[in-house]
């Protein structure tokens, strides 16, 4: 019963390659919290690898499930894992600026500000893939995004907007045009009707992204913004109408990407699209910079298979890494077309439900 | 005289491609500080660029330099921004952990510790392009190698080490063994020194590495950590030897890249190494992790011709972003051979000085 083993089941049961070092660190997450939520929180790893790495461990008697879900060491699990060198996680985390090193005191008011004005947003739906990250974190990507000099006395483009960072970014007074392009119409009417109010420089307007670049927008913006989902199709469609969206060389594009959507073998053929194909630099992978805020639709979307899993998350553990990526100069090589593509599943993502 | 033009010559002089937004951000800069090495620093562009684009706004009235080097704007630089729309840069650097996003107040101990411990280190000298980090970021590198699971119970590789990362990662207690392979005499006298006095499991040995990595080496490692010289065949040989020490899949590296010695566009080449060559994947990349303690031999080694450069720094200006890799797999393929290659200078390096 060694980790190889377990390693070489949950890649037979999840089809995503799974290694040794990918067990331990679901065990040493495991060694620091007994809920399942923060065991993927801290791991990093794909939820469904999570999901039967625990599974394996339960069969064999090295973790009990309690009845509320929770996941503990017993006492053979406890003598495996220091067998086998593996520690509980530490976490370093700053937690002046949840580890995302961009925070100062200043935009605390913006943050209110924003609070107040979108408490009457739109809720995620399961449709598009939605769900939202919190407010500190859309404040500390508008900083980010302006410390990096790609906000102030520019046009922005937002392709997909269930965060609201249009608002954000129209309320901090720093950009010159915010074009929201977005498929849900429940978001375009709502974004449209907060700018007219408000008077910030936003306009939304519905889009698909698998549609080409309404050619008014092709080489327009200084900066783009979005959260693709995250199939390498879908990684690809959105980067090329983001890119295709930019003036050209120094412009820059910021986008979140998992871990528990997407395995490092994905990340590795992502990372060669970007640097080979569409000819930027990534500037930026800031961890988990991009935290998202529970929503309802979680535990009807995922398996029902574990008990384990059926629990509700009491802290918000779906995150993202924030890239940064800079334009050298090929953008206009790109072909401004329709792309059909799969958006939402492959086996990493948290709605995949494995064949038994 | 746009900005495009202001580009072009500064390719001219100093051969490195240079881009409006380049310009921009070099502005954006001087608009917020008239210290010449806080321009390096927010403009994150190569050091002769920066240099060139400032001469080049001297030389336009653009700037005047005051008798102690100080860079202000005039009356038409004022304008010119105005004009350009260009802003002063803006900083929302978490002061809590100098923007990287790892601390806690825990590691004060450490951090006073690593102080004690490190008060005769061997100053740092240009023979082999020595400079070396403050002590808060090695005990973050620290924090951040043992947050991400590769530092407890592992074995470390630290290729070439004025830093003392290898004291501080033995003092740290977690690492079960660590090994030291640098060129400098002074430095592996000094770690096996102190090792020896402390009882640290650290051990030193004498190593260019150009050379092929010792065989007793090969794949015995957990993680890496190195600060590469930033030539593109430096970068290449320096990970070949990190990665061949590595054991395998899920196994990582460490190291800074900089901007103020390599542009984007070598930023870009090296990804494509990474990516391509090397099988990894690039995890994190955290901009300006890593603050250099200014070093003694700086103004004798650089340029001479201008007068704003030949100033003190007031600031630790030289910084570099951390990245960390993750193997996929694939490091067997690497051949462990000698590399000769050309360490330090290329047109990026600070220590390069253009023709006229």
């Amino acid at each position: 019963m060694d980790l190889q083993l377990i390693a070489e089941r949950v890649y037979q049961r999840t089809k995503v390659e799974t290694t040794v070092r990918d067990v331990e660190k679901v065990m040493s997450g495991l060694a620091s919290t007994s809920h399942f939520w923060e065991i993927v929180c801290t791991s990093q790893k794909p939820f469904n690898v999570v999901a039967e790495i625990v599974e394996e461990m339960r069969s064999r008697g090295l973790v009990d499930i309690g009845e509320n879900g929770d996941i503990t060491l017993t006492p053979e699990g406890k003598a495996f894992l220091r067998d086998h060198k593996i520690f509980a996680h530490k976490d370093y985390t700053c937690p002046a600026c949840e580890g995302r090193g961009i925070w100062n005191e200043d935009l605390k008011k913006l943050a209110q500000r924003f609070d107040e004005v979108t408490v009457d947003r739109p809720e995620a739906i399961l449709d598009y893939d939605q769900g939202y990250i919190t407010t500190r974190t859309v404040i500390s990507r508008i900083a980010l995004i302006a410390e990096r000099g790609d906000l102030e006395g520019k046009k922005l483009l937002v392709l997909g907007d269930d965060d609201l960072l249009s608002i954000a970014a129209g309320l901090s007074g720093l950009p010159e045009e915010i074009v929201v392009l977005e498929i849900d119409d429940r978001l375009v009417e709502y974004i449209n009707r907060k700018a007219k109010q408000l008077g910030l420089p936003v306009q939304a307007e519905k889009y698909d992204f698998r549609d080409k670049l309404p050619e008014q927008y092709v080489g327009r913006f200084d900066t783009f913004n979005t959260d693709p989902p995250e199939t390498i199709e879908a990684l690809e469609v959105c980067m090329t109408r983001g890119l295709t969206g930019l003036r050209g060389e120094g412009c820059a594009g910021y986008f979140g990407l998992t871990r528990t959507e997407s395995s490092l073998k994905k990340w590795n053929l992502f990372q060669q699209l970007l640097v080979n194909k569409f000819d930027v630099a990534i500037t930026d992978i800031i961890h988990e910079f991009n935290h998202y805020v529970n929503w309802d639709y979680l535990l009807g979307s995922i398996r029902d298979d574990y008990t384990f899993v059926q629990v509700m998350p009491r802290l918000n553990w779906y995150r993202s890494s924030m890239y940064r990526i800079e334009l050298l100069g090929g953008a206009k090589k790109l072909e401004n077309k329709p792309m059909p593509c799969e958006l939402y599943v492959d086996e990493e993502a948290l709605i995949y439900k494995p064949k038994k």
